[in-house]
């Protein structure tokens, strides 16, 4: 075959920002499956902001990625041959091959896709591990009473544009938060959300307390950083904040400090954080619940394809900094 | 009648430390019942931690008393005179009459005390509102499961020495944490806490970490401050901390950075914080059981009596320092 196998491997740990330097492109020999495996044939790759976490060395929920290994993360593919007959060659497989544009891996681990049930990239973001943990997150650990005032960051997100759709529909007031007016113009024109406010914008603080007149009852945290400093102080008494991740900081090479906790107690606060991976058998209920949604058209997303798997360290770059708009997928060429 | 009626008023309110300033000793007449109230010579005063917050003009979760008003706190009293005819003259009685030797309260708002079935203090104490506070804190709040490793700071205090008692029952393995060696001792000894940690002595991160060999899944907050930063490294993968106060920071004019809270998601904390007053079913739960647990020789305690309300204002700024060692009580003379 006359096709090389191109890769994205971790050349070395970033201290602080990521860049390109963190990277190694290599082209490759194809690899050839191994007893049980399943040659695939990458055509989208996920790219999420917990892949920063694996490229650090600390102590996290999952081992780090090894210095020389290939990066890791899900992958939409079609197989190229299966000799154990699992799949039939061009079958469309979701599992987590890695930045790569062939792989061998178990055919068992593979669960295959229908394309016409759904597009398949759906597969990687609304319906995907992003929409799972919105869908965990809003009706696991912070669920909204009707009523109740839950604001969701990085709404535009693929994770956040789910947790205030699904918010929105448990009855709740959905108060968004992104950057920068066009996000915040698709939030609330393509998402349905009644409100978002620009993190970016002057005064932010100040328009996100006149966004919550009745304060905060519900809070999806996404980001961290100067956005969890203007919410904090919103929180209602009993208020539920629900962890998933705090992006705006994961490049910092030190933690900054944190709210001090006296309002916890004052407020009756329950903050907790979740991993999706803890929850498994939304796994099995979000595809069904969300692919129903999204076939009524009641259920809305968008996705931002990087084409090119070289292109792969630059996107990622720019996810941690909040350039991408929508799910970020990088297509395999 | 000869005597007078001595109160503790609030002269004015603390920026940072309290100290005797803020507080006014007055000489009074004796109040006169109205309609629908009796008079009480009060006995024992409970003073406890919360009362900082009533101090301040901050918005807590309770009224700040009123400038120029008497002191809040619930008190054991014997009736002087019931003209509702509900309480007999000597009868002991449990309500909210403030520091001050006599008062005239709504007869409806007393509970009667049983002296018999328990000393009359254990109303304000193991048995009372700090006794319920321990109860819901590790009960509904942040459980143990057997086996687990459950850290209680201020072990000796009202709250913490009935918190770990009860989490060791549940089967948590129970760590304390207490200021100063004589403190510890009675946590292990009285007490029966397998192990208690000086947050005093030097080394003393190091020292609950090598209490807490398999880190902690459970942790029962009440002082915030030193003892938390040394805490929450130690925190397992979905630990519960149940923030019941931070008393070491309640005399802060501004509020000391917390942690920053990416620890919340990679492990999956869940931080929960609580006002006993929410849950109303504990004061009837907890004196019944605690009650049982007491006449068994089960449930130990101890108070620290100090005799004449005239000292009430040097004991409660001694408690918030950590002075007192086990429920701090003003004997009203």
């Amino acid at each position: 075959m006359a096709e090389s196998n191109l890769r994205v491997l971790l050349r070395a740990r970033p201290e602080g920002a990521v860049e390109h330097g963190h990277f190694e492109l290599r082209e490759e020999a194809l690899p050839s499956p191994r007893p049980g495996e399943a040659l695939l044939r990458n055509r989208f790759l996920s790219l999420d902001p917990y892949m920063r976490g694996r490229m650090s060395a600390a102590k996290s929920y999952s081992a780090p990625v090894e210095l020389g290994a290939v990066m890791e993360g899900q992958a939409v593919a079609q197989v190229v041959e299966d000799p154990t007959g699992r799949f039939r060659a061009g079958d469309w497989v979701l599992g987590g091959q890695g930045w790569q544009r062939f792989s061998a891996v178990p055919a068992g681990q593979l669960r295959k896709l229908d394309p016409d049930a759904a597009p398949v990239t759906t597969a990687l973001g609304v319906l995907g591990m992003p929409g799972t943990t919105a869908w965990v997150g809003v009706t696991e650990i912070a669920p909204p009473r009707p009523g109740e005032t839950f604001v969701v960051s990085a709404a535009s997100g693929a994770v956040g544009g789910v947790a205030g759709q699904i918010a929105r529909r448990m009855g709740a007031k959905v108060v968004g938060i992104a950057g920068g007016a066009e996000k915040c113009a698709f939030v609330r024109e393509e998402l349905g959300f009644p409100v978002c406010v620009d993190h970016r914008a002057p005064h932010f603080a100040e328009q996100l307390a006149a966004a919550c007149p009745d304060g905060i009852d519900g809070y999806f945290e996404n980001v961290g950083g100067a956005v969890q400093r203007a919410v904090w102080p919103l929180l209602n008494d009993f208020a539920r904040v629900a962890f998933c991740g705090m992006v705006a900081e994961y490049n910092d090479a030190e933690p900054a400090p944190g709210p001090n906790l006296m309002q916890v107690v004052r407020k009756r606060l329950k903050l907790q954080g979740f991993i999706v991976r803890d929850h498994p058998r939304a796994f099995a209920d979000w595809p069904r619940i969300g692919g129903a949604w999204l076939r009524e058209g009641a259920l809305k997303y968008r996705e931002d394809v990087v084409r090119g798997l070289e292109n792969a360290p630059e996107a990622f770059i720019g996810l941690l900094a909040g350039k991408n708009f929508g799910k970020l997928i990088i297509e395999v060429t």
